[in-house]
Parts: structure tokens; C-alpha cells; sequence
């Protein structure tokens, strides 16, 4: 089962993805009988697979490298598509952490009996097949096919161009494993085309893929979400905010502040834009900028912010929209909470959002007015991921409301269905 | 605010529903807030402002029906359109009802601690603002309304034009008695015209609208499905499916067989096509045959069936694809388990496929490998229904796998947040 772009030449793409499509439905039907036990052994040994093969999927990301450079990507992108042995190692020991994850499929999540006698229950099952479109990092196409092999869906994964290669063997070395554990090789499928006429077709395949993550820049997703027919798990963007209200502890503001934008700026938890109640912003404002030049970031404000602390850049309106993912933050100063939720209802894209205060009343008023996946007190909006809930790797974060919102885990990759059992019931 | 068609030739579609989408989301966030209580009291002053004014919702309706003659609807849709004393009542007390059903929104559906100290709860939200569109009958007007509001939703409903003067005096109702109970009366608009434009501006309104609720014939689901840019919560068609086992208890065959279609042959659960197990087709089909038909079923077939009873007609292909919502069943013989579920992957609308039968290996095989959002043993299809799961009203059934499946009731109208208490803690 190599990859080799020049074989798809022979077939058009949407004959392709049909053919894909129609294979991951059928392995997804296997899937969704498949126990706990052979999910967890295919995904033992895939993780082995990685291992054994590290040679040649270490020798297929130099194509990708030596390619990559050639195009002239930069420094930053060079370095998410390269895989060394720590890397190949990460993603074997990210298969065996989901293979020990709690397997969300059958579990019987509610059940009543009716005056009749009916005995109704739902139970968790699959949502079928997921199709992930990605960029340049390799290790989603392991960690995107394992969610989804826990979660009994099909995966049929379309990556980056610049990862292809990487990809491949990667996939390569998953089929393997799934072969071992007896189960449908096309339980996980690479797009084996480079061809992005593939994606136009995956965005249009309603009958055989259920729904669509697409992990990447904006420009990917914004495309992504203008052309699918499928529905999306996505999240455009994370402005995330961090408000610092009138009863906060300096302390702790300081420290959550500095980590919320510093500890990885370019994560979607990293907080965007700091808000300060007005009444403090005066005592507050200066220290915690103060940590936050010596962290290295740039500060951009308001002029009432500018007028506390001279090293405030003035900033635009832009700058209230704009998800930085680097080393700048942007400080508003606010009155009071209404202030804060007013600002954030206007500009967070409803990923991550914190308030941090001592007191409790103020506290749950933002908790409960502000209409975002993940609401926070006293803590860095980084911990906004399935790792750090404790849910488990994460094939993303989803900003939409319907069906999963926040950390997408395998228990959000799932369904339910209602089972009814009688007696000879009629309905009157 | 009475509503009148021709106040809207002063300004453009496109804006009167920016007009209508702003006012909905500010009156969303308003219900956001809203305590149980004033829900309550909302939903029963708006059905005791329904019963004041049932004189002059009945002459409202009045319009529409001399209208609706005048444009020759059949007897069934004038049927559907016309409110009496008896209908206006029902609507009362429906709201009544609605009142009575637990509030879904602020529910700690799940919570947490981490090893960190931090404390993660999932807490009920709702949706936002549910945009409803449908037909004829004007009843959908105070339910849709209703299980919005008590689901914290504001409501965007665009009637039949049928409908237009009867819905118009049900929402002056309503807004009557949200202003009593001094919630926003824009949390339950009717789209105050009749132009078609209206609709598709609904399909489009992403930044305003959570989701849209279709409900009414296949023509409308379909055009809706292939326009909306705003997810839908729908169910296309109820290809519902019996399947007579081997080990079926033939008394119990023949009265839910007799229920599942003929009890209401015109409703989604209503069973469409029967299966029967090759062994015991000899015996079993002229018995239910003979129910069915003295019930004033016809009885179409395939070879196998048309060959144990003559009172069979030929099936077509068609058949097995058709949802009749009428006297009509087709009946086609299979090979086991296998032979059902694969008939019903092949031909159901993944709505609500049964098995009758009394041995429980192969009910618990049948409710594993069917995909449907109700599956059921020894019942009638016709329970599938929220009111009958006991979940109260319902705004419909869906047969998407995402967010909501099966009945969708107040509960089913919410989504969900993640609320993270800590005290300072930074990520590592």
C-alpha cells in the first residue's frame, strides 16, 4: 500500500473519493461492532509500527524537507514538518495514551422506563466517517486517525502538501498495525493525491462523510468553511480574552496574565487581549506590563491604557479582531464587568475567555454572561485543551455550538441512538 | 404590533431581516439570563392571552381560510389551517404544558477536578436564536415559540403563507404575554412578510441564527437543505422499517405490524416497509396481510411475498424507497438479520427501524448494526416521538447524527459551556 501520486493519474479525482468514501463507510460499519479490545490492540500496534519503521518514515520526511526547502518555507514551517526519533517516539506513545483512554462508544448515557413498560435508553455510537484536512504537521495524521479509530469512525485524512511523504509512511505503517488487530485497513485512508481538487470533493461528500475537522491557519478554515456541504467541527480563530477585574489579587493577575499570553504565544488559548477594570487599571496596569515587556511581548492600548503606562503602543481598531499568535498583546481598560462582557461579546471569537477576581458574585456574573466554548476565574486561558481538562488528546478545539464545543476528544467524535425495548407495545 | 404585509414594502428584505436577527440576538442574551420562574410565567401568560383573544385569532383565521378556498387547498391542508375553539385551547394548554417540563439550561450535565486544582464543569446553555420554517399549520407558531423560550432561545419563525393572518394574531398573543411577564417580546418574532426572499435571507444569516428547524413536506426540507449556510436540526423522511423475525411471537407480530402503519399511516414514525424473515414468511405473512388489508392497507411486495399471498400487489423498485404517509405498505421477504439490516441500510431514512421477535440475541444484534436514530424491539414505530419518550413537546424529530438526534425537545435545543474555576493556576 504505498502512496505514490503518479498512480492517481490513471483514476479522476472524484472517482477517487468516491471509491474512498464507499471504503470508509464499509470500514466504519466493522468499526462500529469492533470491542474495546481490538481498537486498543490495532492501536498497540500501530504504535510498534511506528517504532519499526522510524527509518523509513524518518526518510520520507527528508523528501518532504529537502522539498520544503527547496520552496522556501520558512524556519517556523520547516520546523512543525520535520520528524526526528523524539518525534516518531511521541506520536507511537500518543497512540498507546489513547489506546488506555476510556473507549465512549456503547456506553449507556441515559435510560428511563415508560407508564407503558417501554424501556428506553441512549446509547453512545459512532458518527460514522470523519474527514480531516490539515497542514503541514505530520504527527495529526497519526493522532487524528487514532481519535478516530478509538471513537469506531473511519478517517479519511487529507494533509498538507508539504507533509506528504511523511504522511504517507505514516499511514503506511498504520495500516499496518490495523491488519495485525483485524481490522479494515481503510479504517484510516490517506488522500493519496496532492491534487486539491480531492478537497473540493471531500467538502461535498454528504452521503459517506459525516462531518469535517479542518486544522490549520485561517485561510484554510475560512476556505474550508465557505465551500463544505459537510458539517464542521472547527474554530476560526481564538481571540481569547483575560479580564483583570476591580477585586482581582494582583499576584495572581501578574502571574496568570504573563502565562495566558507568554507561555506559548501562538497556541488559540493564548489570551489576545488583556481588559482591566477602570477603577484599578491605574495601580494594576503597570506591573503587569511591566512583566509582560520583560517577557518579551509587545503591549498595544488604548489611550486610557497609554495614559497609565507610556510603554503602551497605541493601538487600532484592528487590533481588537486581530489573533496575534505571537508575542503582542492588546490592553483595553473597561468599566467593570458589564464593561468586559460588552467588550468580549463584540470581539472574542467565543473560544477561551477569564476573568480573574476575588470575588465570587463578580465571578459567576462573567461566568454566566460571557457566550463562550470555555469560561474561566483565577486561571491561564492556555489550559483550554482535552489534555489539560482531562479528557485526552484532542483532535481540536471546536467554537461552534452545536454538538461539541471546546475540546474535541473521542466522546465529542461520538453519536447516540435511542434503543427502545417492549413487550408488544401499540401506541393508542 | 399587529403585522401587516404591506409595512414592509418600506424597507428591503435584506434589512427588515437584520432588523429581525439583531433584535433576536439581543433578546437571546436576555434569556440567557432569564430565571425559570419568568419562563414560566411568560409561557402561562401567553396561553391565557391565546384563550382572551380567541375570538380574534379565529378571525384571523377566518382570512386565511376564505383565502385558502379561494386558492382551491385541498380539504386536508384546509384542514390543517383551520383553528376552532377546541384547537386554540389545545395551543393554551400545550404552552401550559411546556411551562410544567423541567428547565434544561444552567444543568451541570458533568464536573470535574483536576490534579491542578482546577475545577471544570460542562453547565447548559442555550443554543442562541432557532429559526423555524414552516407550513400550514398555524398551532407550530405558539409550540415552536414555546419550546424555544423555555429552552432560554429566541425564536425567528417564518410561517406558510397559507398561515400568514393566523400566525400573525398567535405571535400578538404571545408578545402580549412576554411583555406581562417583562421578558423582550422580540424573543418570539414571526417574519412579518409573505415574499420568499425572506426565506432565503433566513439561510444565510450565520452571525445571527444558531440553527433553523424545517418542518413540513419533502419539497421544503429539500430546498432548505440545499440553500441553508446555517446548520438544521431536520428529518428529510421516515422510510420506517418492521422486521418479523424468526423468533417472532406472531400475536405480537400482527398487533404491532397493524399499529406501526395504521394507527396514523401519515406520520414520520409510521412504519413504510415490512421485512420478514424467509422461514417464517409462509406462516406469518397471510395472517398480518389480512390485518393490514382489513385495516384498509394495501399490500405491495416483492416475488417471494407475492407468491405466499395473492393479496399482494407487485412492488416496484420504488417501493422500498417511497415514503408513503398513507394506506400503503410494501412487504419483501429476507434472509435473517443479515438480510433486514442490510435492506434497511440500503432504503431507511434512518429514522425508526423495529424488530419483533422474542429471542434476545437477535434483538440486541438488530439494535447494535442498525443506524438509526430510534431502534426498536417489539414496538411500534409509531412511539417514536417525544411526547411518548416522555421528553414533553418536541419541535421535531432529526435524523442527523450531530447535536440532536431523534426527538428534539426542549433539551435538545440547548448546547453546552465548560465553566474553569481555579485559584491562579498557570500552565506548566
Amino acid at each position: 500500500m504505498t502512496i505514490d501520486d503518479s498512480a492517481v493519474r490513471s483514476e479522476d479525482i472524484p472517482a477517487l473519493m468516491r471509491r474512498i468514501g464507499a471504503e470508509a463507510k464499509a470500514a466504519a460499519a466493522v468499526l462500529a461492532g469492533a470491542s474495546t479490545e481490538s481498537k486498543d490492540e490495532a492501536l498497540r500496534r500501530c504504535a510498534a509500527a511506528l517504532r519499526d519503521r522510524r527509518h523509513r518514515i524518518a526518510a520520507a520526511n527528508g523528501k518532504d524537507m529537502a522539498a520544503g526547502e527547496q520552496k522556501g518555507l520558512t524556519k517556523a514551517m520547516l520546523d512543525r514538518l520535520a520528524l526526528d526519533d523524539g518525534r516518531i517516539e511521541a506520536m507511537a506513545s500518543g497512540l498507546e495514551a489513547i489506546a488506555g483512554l476510556a473507549d465512549p462508544v456503547g456506553e449507556v448515557m441515559a435510560k428511563w422506563d415508560r407508564p407503558n413498560g417501554l424501556r428506553i435508553s441512549r446509547v453512545r455510537v459512532p458518527l460514522g466517517v470523519i474527514g480531516v484536512i490539515y497542514e503541514s504537521r505530520p504527527n495529526v495524521t497519526a493522532d487524528a486517525g487514532a481519535l478516530c479509530l478509538k471513537s469506531s469512525n473511519a478517517a479519511i485524512l487529507r494533509c498538507g502538501s508539504e507533509s506528504f511523504h511523511s504522511s504517507a509512511a505514516i499511514i503506511d505503517s498504520l495500516g499496518h498495525g490495523l491488519a495485525l488487530a483485524n481490522l479494515p485497513v481503510p479504517a484510516i485512508q490517506l488522500v493519496p493525491t496532492r491534487d486539491r481538487a480531492a478537497v473540493g470533493e471531500m467538502l461535498s461528500m454528504t452521503d459517506c462523510i459525516d462531518v469535517i475537522v479542518p486544522r490549520g491557519g485561517k485561510s484554510l478554515i475560512a476556505r474550508v468553511s465557505a465551500e463544505s456541504k459537510v458539517p464542521l467541527f472547527k474554530h476560526l480563530e481564538g481571540i481569547c480574552h483575560t479580564y483583570v477585574d476591580a477585586a482581582a489579587d494582583l499576584p495572581t493577575a501578574r502571574k496568570v496574565v504573563v502565562n495566558a499570553k507568554m507561555r506559548r504565544p501562538g497556541i488559540c488559548g493564548a489570551t489576545e487581549t488583556l481588559l482591566v477594570d477602570k477603577g484599578v487599571a491605574a495601580a494594576m496596569l503597570p506591573p503587569i506590563i511591566g512583566d509582560l515587556i520583560e517577557a518579551g511581548c509587545e503591549v498595544r492600548g488604548d489611550e486610557a491604557a497609554g495614559a497609565i503606562d507610556r510603554r503602551v503602543v497605541a493601538a487600532t481598531d484592528e487590533d481588537w479582531d486581530t489573533e496575534y499568535l505571537d508575542a503582542v498583546i492588546s490592553v483595553a481598560v473597561v468599566d467593570g464587568i458589564e464593561g468586559a462582557v460588552d467588550h468580549i461579546a463584540r470581539h472574542s471569537t467565543r473560544h477561551t475567555d477569564a476573568i480573574i477576581t476575588e470575588d465570587e458574585a463578580a465571578a459567576e456574573e462573567f461566568l454566566g454572561r460571557v457566550d463562550s466554548a470555555i469560561v474561566m476565574v483565577n486561571a491561564s486561558t492556555q489550559f483550554a485543551d482535552g489534555g489539560e481538562f482531562g479528557m485526552g488528546a484532542e483532535i481540536g478545539i471546536s467554537t461552534g455550538k452545536l454538538h461539541a464545543r471546546g475540546p474535541v476528544g473521542v466522546e465529542q467524535l461520538t453519536s447516540f441512538k435511542y434503543v427502545v425495548r417492549g413487550t408488544g407495545q401499540c401506541r393508542p
